[in-house]
């Protein structure tokens, strides 16, 4: 990307949740923002996003390319389909899209990229880099540091997703259907297939012909892809559970060799965006609670995994919004601009 | 045990949730009560509970062989360092102890029971059968059945632990944060260490010298005394989740020689005490919502595990409180008066 001052950026969903945590985070980070440009749909018409203590108004997303005329960078969340619209029009353009949706992450001429494991990709990109899938994202950040060390096997993972990520809807349904519990009220479900109060479910993708979620489906495909080795054998348990916005994963791996909890510790207390959260003692880890609002993913229960030889089990907590989603797409707009 | 119309049963906890729950299940079972004593602590003296329509005064529990003259079975659920106290005397007095805390269940003289699995194993008692741990029950309800066909070399399991499992107590803390947290109250923590509404936490038991807390413990070490294989490898995470009373278990397994999903499914619906909810179109799953209140352990999502040749992922809800508990006790008191 040629070198300015500042950049011109648009925010593709500027009202959903990873929308709104992109302008916060833009601001926080103090990017180079020249102009920011919200764009939503028709739906979100008249309304305004707050960005360094000014109002910017909402625009409709039109399918043009004289929408993205000027706009440097497009930071975009707002559904996969969305995106396949756009996005051709935004890079003919000019401008270089960074897409949280599943829209081009498996496409080979799009780089998927988390910053600190394979911020190497962006460079290959041709107008598009993708933001993996949050799930993937918080895993990963704590497993790629230890397969740089020792190659990893084999990925055994559950999940405990919040209701973030599907969306700030998804975030009031919880709200909601936890306060009509409490007053002896019928639940009503308009986001979820199933209640979330004080219940969990398997995730609610599709579930694919082999009995795998799509979410499933992606923390492996992506996975895989991220650190450029398909030979890591991986299944994965996603289940939403009744939470905000961070994403918790049981973790179990498989060494090549030998790893011992004493040097992943190490590892991951010297890893980028990582925070070690251990203390067997006060029976204090990584907690969704904690990891809220954090950058930061949380990893502890570090500890030898008794089922295998070369094994390793832990915990991990992570914002699904800042790392999990907005952070992870700022960060590669911060190398885009490097 | 000598065969009568009739028998004499003491509760001993019979204030606490599981305690309330072995009432109601005795009745609903129209298991052959003569005489009902109710059991707890000096805290609980003036209180009641209701048994087939009348009212039974609770006794305080006094560690002497006179408190158990003409007791037939004791069911008890009121805390490891209690049972170690009055159940040797109650043993003297001529009642079997079914056990429904960790006090005995590693003990070599104690059999440790889950009736559709280890049924046999009850005759062999001295005075005291063990009630297993809650997570360990509702995970071999699900996987011993497939052992028994083809042999199961390893487990990986992470849970999702209701707060049922600490008690009435941790339940009422759980409803009254998440209310604190609505109402933008601060939060208190008397039962749990962390705060449980709307977050999770790694299990709330000790953590060992190598890093696995002592419900982890319990699944692995009390796995390997039911099914009579100490071979087995396993792992555990336990995790306690912000839902009522119904854990549920993400568990991946393998086996000796291939076994397919249709396999596992058709073992499975056979299975005593098992439901099989496995609706890939509906993405209808196992939920701890719907197993709670029954007294079958539902199992589905299952699946090919993707990471290894002989390897099956399942996710199982079962009531905490039922099976996970008083139903198994009672089951067991069932199989000791035929």
């Amino acid at each position: 990307m040629k070198k300015k001052d500042k950049y011109n950026i648009a925010i593709v969903g500027a009202t959903g949740a990873v929308g709104q945590e992109m302008v916060k985070i833009l601001e926080e980070r103090k990017f180079p923002v020249a102009e920011l440009k919200a764009f939503a749909s028709a739906r979100s018409k008249g309304k305004k996003v707050s960005f360094r203590g000014k109002d910017v108004p909402i625009t409709e997303l039109s399918f043009e390319e004289s929408a993205f005329q000027g706009i440097d960078i497009v930071l975009s969340s707002a559904g996969g389909s969305i995106s396949k619209q756009f996005a051709p029009h935004a890079v003919k353009a000019g401008a270089v899209v960074v897409d949280n949706t599943s829209a081009f992450r498996m496409d080979a001429n799009v780089p998927l990229v988390i910053p600190e494991i394979n911020g190497e990709d962006i460079q290959k990109h041709n107008g598009i880099i993708a933001n993996p899938n949050c799930s993937a994202i918080i895993m990963l950040m704590a497993i790629a540091p230890l397969h740089r060390k020792n190659r990893i096997k084999r990925v055994i993972c559950a999940t405990y997703q919040s209701a973030s990520g599907a969306g700030a809807k998804a975030m009031q349904e919880l709200e909601q259907q936890t306060r009509d519990v409490l007053e002896g009220k019928p639940v009503q479900k308009k986001v979820f297939p199933h209640q979330i109060a004080f219940n969990l479910f398997s995730h609610n993708s599709a579930v694919t012909d082999n009995g795998y979620n799509e979410e499933e489906v992606k923390m492996i495909q992506e996975s895989h892809k991220i650190l450029h080795d398909n030979s890591i054998r991986m299944v994965a348990s996603c289940v939403r559970v009744p939470v905000f916005r961070a994403h918790s994963e049981a973790i179990v791996l498989e060494f090549e060799r030998k790893m011992t909890p004493e040097e992943a510790r190490e590892i991951l207390a010297k890893a980028p965006g990582i925070e070690v959260v251990d203390d067997r003692e006060r029976n204090y880890f990584p907690m969704p609670l904690e990891a809220s609002g954090k950058d930061k993913v949380l990893v502890g229960r570090i500890r030898r995994d008794l089922s295998s030889d070369n094994g390793l089990a832990l915990f991990v907590a992570g914002d699904q919004l800042r790392k999990g989603a907005a952070l992870n797409a700022i960060q590669i707009a911060e190398a885009l601009i490097q």
